[in-house]
């Protein structure tokens, strides 16, 4: 099941993909289905979504599938377009991208325990969306596709064996970084946090669709050209290993955002680096859960 | 003027402190009083808060000066509990601080940029309160008394000159810190961000009251003894040019809310180094704001 926000009549609500993925059904109109109010925004839904009710709702859906707005007829946003509180993010998770700067200076080794820090909500862009160049700030855009973790519910102290029941499910996004803020300013936040450096989507594969471990393929292209190639199974510090550190201590809240990590092939450990530049096109794309553009001003 | 969150009969709003600061009138009754409908969260008060109001008020406020509830009698609560996103912070701000830890592996020198980090809002905790021990996550709890720069009004790109414009008040803030996990996870953002590590309050004082540049010594007390002493105009990064420098790119918004580092006499720095324990009580005070006092579980 894929749960989306999009825009139509330019009203934003969330919705659900269809069984053949072309149309979008409102979570409103599902829940006028079934005699029920559902709430317009997605993240409100998420913590309401049990297996139960999500089952009755794919009942519903089938039993309408004439219902629903094409997709070519509504603007895909990010499904979360304003988290409460900040992007969770890892840093060097994935062992080949570890390997690959580890030359740089000030960026270490392979890390021995997850490397925590956070990019801002304001940061979040949809899908087809321009990436801000900020030329006053930065002269070293680049792109880190990432699998995201979107928190269903919530909790603290999570055991490992228990990860999967907090998660609501998966989507993909692009950790944009200006590479000499990065490093102007020792901590990475600000670096990682200037307007739109967070695209986010297309939508969310629910996680029952997606049963941990998965392994799945992922990828980044610029202009077409391929720059990144992994495999989420070559995360340094897994999907339960995360919820489980990352929750020690701080409650994770439904709707939380979590990035993962990005694997080699970033454009600063190129040699020569590169970075982006004016009308680049980049595409984070994520097996099974699809593919994320964004362009660069 | 004053601003504070407080609790009473259950009910929790945004109010200003009576003259003689021993009384505190809601918001909402002040609207009320000129006939207006005011917000009853601070925060969403705060971007309404032209110099024009805020004279206006100050007239009703003398002529009802017989109005308000008894500070005995409600609960301040951090001003700003629930912030829509991370709390901003910077980090080793003050030379004397900076000096003090250059000798402990991985934190450096003098920094010749800000560096930027975040707290979580549910870190975020009030005056009075009890800070969570999580002795299961940390052993090395460590207190940091911070000014706090409230901001009134959005902006991106902001001029120094123009910072003050864009800054709503001032409060305190206590930049609780496990020092056991800063370091274990090489970026800052988790060992600072456990529920409670951040207290928050008593109380806004309006910049009106503070115009800058102004200089007010910064104290830290544990269990009556002086831990940390300075002066504001110590920090090597001063108010303009945070705001400046922050906003390069990114945007800040009315609540959001920038911890500015903390003086010389943090518990890792002492020999041997102090980290807080079971009942102890931990004043964080500034002059003319007040006084921030919370106990460790």
């Amino acid at each position: 099941m894929y749960f989306v926000t999009y825009q139509y009549n330019a009203f934003s609500e969330g919705g659900i993909l269809t069984a053949d993925e072309n149309k979008v059904l409102p979570i409103t109109t599902i829940g006028k289905l079934m005699g029920l109010k559902f709430p317009e925004r997605l993240i409100d839904f998420i913590p309401m979504a049990t297996d139960d009710l999500l089952l009755a709702i794919k009942k519903v859906m089938t039993e309408h599938s004439n219902l629903g707005i094409h997709l070519n007829l509504v603007k895909l946003l990010a499904p979360i377009p304003k988290p409460p509180r900040n992007v969770f993010c890892l840093g060097k998770n994935y062992a080949d991208h570890a390997q690959e700067i580890k030359n740089i200076p000030s960026m270490g080794n392979i890390p021995e325990n997850p490397i925590y820090f956070s990019k801002l909500p304001t940061s979040i862009t949809g899908p087809d969306t321009v990436i801000l160049s900020h030329a006053k700030a930065t002269k070293q855009i680049d792109y880190e596709a990432e699998l995201a973790i979107i928190i269903g519910k919530e909790g603290t102290d999570i055991a490992k064996e228990n990860a999967e029941d907090y998660i609501f499910g998966y989507t993909i996004a692009n950790d944009i970084t200006a590479r000499d803020l990065q490093k102007k300013h020792s901590q990475w936040y600000k670096g990682k946090s200037l307007d739109t450096f967070c695209p986010l989507g297309p939508r969310i594969l629910h996680k029952n669709d997606l049963r941990l471990p998965f392994d799945l393929a992922i990828t980044c292209r610029v202009n077409g050209e391929e720059r990144q190639h992994s495999h989420t199974s070559r995360m340094i510090f897994d999907i339960p290993a995360i919820i489980a550190d990352l929750s020690q201590g701080m409650t994770l809240l439904p709707g939380d955002i979590i990035l993962t990590g990005t694997p080699a092939g970033v454009g600063f450990a190129l040699d020569p680096p590169q970075f982006l530049k004016h009308g680049d096109v980049i595409e984070a794309e994520i097996e099974k859960i699809g593919i994320l553009r964004n362009t660069i001003e």
